[in-house]
């Protein structure tokens, strides 16, 4: 083979690039390290100011005005950038089972923020659907197929419940290992749902003349899940309202969002928790409904009572965990009040 | 309240902790940016010279030799601290659905390794079970249920490949943001799996006098489901094989590790690619007569009709991609030759 002059520019271009590819090797190299010690100074440095802050609080003698100084401290590190450096929530078992030991963890703010975003959208788009597929099935079936519903439609929404409720359950906990204040038990709540979505997907959709009796149990799962999809509805629409009634005092004043926290939506609460509370009721009535129709006829399997058995105690833990909040919420205010009156 | 000694101790403890806070803050923030305009630096600086490396392999003045020499520089930036700075494998559609917009790459070399490690692991793990529970139900099927297969365990073994097809897919993605280079058909073939798994869950599993007979598609699943273990058993042992010789050649070059790839393990292949040809003709004979029986008997719904079709596309999919494979190491081989003679 001749080296022509082309050949031989050509081979000191490539000797030129093996030289760059070694120098950009290296400086990948010193920058990674160099991060990974830095990060690491200020992960400690944290760490002992974290522990600090905790002694203190539970110290005894801690009186109201401390406490409130301390969790601005807190409220500092948490919402500024060396959240991203605090010692980390529990990564989770779930996370591992699916995704194994990535680290989902985002530095900047900016990704988080998006992460949060995406979600809360997710949120709003699937509560509508949540609320229109049932109710459409419902609807097909006295309308069209005479009370009987067809097995596919009601599957392929089965499929798609397990799948929302699974990337639900990792989002959430992708947003708590990102510092999300997310209450345990609603990502609970989710995995719970996950089964009933994959144990109905095993449900015999029965055909033939008395169908519509038989299928009462799909006919309940469905009625659940239009309840489910107000109460979504609900949720997101306070939720959402919160978090720009937050951004607003956010931008007037960054440190205030936390004490005022539960101010402007008073009257969306004294809707929003009634109809929570009443929407409870229904799911634990569902779920009993189940129950008795399993007991009452043995055409059905396992699959009824399990699902039954799971639509109560979720019932129970949601009914549970908003008095909790609201029981928070009043605190909080309580004090609120105590403190300005002091002032 | 009055101020004691003890309190206005504590008080100039809480003030010096909201400035420590404030001042680990800022140093996050700037450690962030700073961290982050000189990663951006640095990816800037690595596409151009990826592009460089490609445009050159691209042009028609390169020679062998040269080809040659691009591979290194490319294998340099690829193995080297670098790569987490290279222009990313597209995302994925896939990892967005169930994960959202969260950045799952890792910089440190170590967490990637443990990453693929436990990959590994799990695959190692999975294949023996996945040989284990379809070989149980068969033989408890003949021996104690007379035939007839029982609908829970069976429901469950089928969730637990839902689960496992979903933790393998999100892995594999995971892996490819990460470098990896598995081929995009061994991921897409996974989602197949998924479907199919999922699919199987809605199968009515007949019970009664002739359910040996209607419980056709399901033994034949199950058949499909024991050759899968023992073709992922063969490839497990190859794969792990072929990474110890490239660490143990890696150890002792690594520059040359790219070359000797296929070295070594030439008496393996010989076993591994007839041996994955003949199951994979077995897969396309499961499709086969699953959709025999789906139009033999009408007992049956879509679901074997659609699971038929599934195995045949996956059979298909599975040998053009290890003829592929094939080619790809001969003609490597091929090269490897005619560099050695030439030297």
């Amino acid at each position: 083979m001749g080296d022509s002059p082309e050949n031989s520019d050509i081979a000191g271009d490539v000797s030129r690039l093996v030289e760059q590819a070694k120098e950009l090797s290296d400086s990948a190299a010193s920058l990674i390290s160099r991060t990974t010690s830095e990060e690491d100074a200020l992960r400690q440095r944290l760490a002992s100011l974290d522990a600090h802050i905790n002694s203190l609080r539970n110290s005894k003698h801690a009186d109201n005005k401390l406490e409130e100084e301390l969790i601005k401290v807190r409220y500092i590190l948490c919402e500024g950038d060396a959240a991203a450096f605090l010692p980390s929530k529990s990564y989770g078992k779930f996370l591992r089972m699916f995704l194994g030991p990535i680290n989902v963890r985002a530095n900047r703010k900016d990704l988080k923020l998006k992460v949060k975003e995406e979600y809360n959208n997710i949120r709003d788009r699937t509560a509508y659907l949540f609320l229109f597929f049932p109710s459409l099935l419902l609807i097909l079936s006295s309308w069209i197929w005479d009370g009987c519903l067809p097995a596919l439609p009601v599957q392929l929404y089965q499929a798609w419940l397990l799948y929302l409720y699974t990337g639900l359950a990792l989002r959430e906990n992708i947003l708590r290992v990102n510092g999300s204040n997310i209450r345990p038990w609603w990502i609970k709540h989710h995995y719970y749902a996950m089964a009933m979505a994959l144990i109905s997907l095993t449900w015999e959709i029965e055909r033939g003349p008395d169908c519509a009796q038989k299928q009462r149990g799909v006919q309940l799962f469905l009625i659940w899940a239009i309840f489910q999809g107000v109460s979504m509805i609900l949720q997101n629409r306070y939720q959402r309202q919160r978090l720009y009634t937050r951004i607003t005092l956010g931008k007037a004043s960054r440190m205030d969002v936390v004490w005022g926290e539960t101010a402007g939506v008073d009257g969306q609460l004294l809707l929003l928790f009634p109809v929570l509370f009443i929407l409870q009721g229904f799911e634990a009535c569902v779920g009993v409904l189940l129950l008795k129709t399993a007991v009452a006829r043995f055409v059905f399997g396992w699959q009824v009572i399990t699902c039954g058995i799971l639509l109560i105690i979720m019932a129970v833990g949601n009914f549970a965990n908003t008095v909790q909040t609201l029981v928070t919420k009043s605190r909080v205010k309580a004090k609120m009040k105590k403190g300005k009156s002091r002032q």
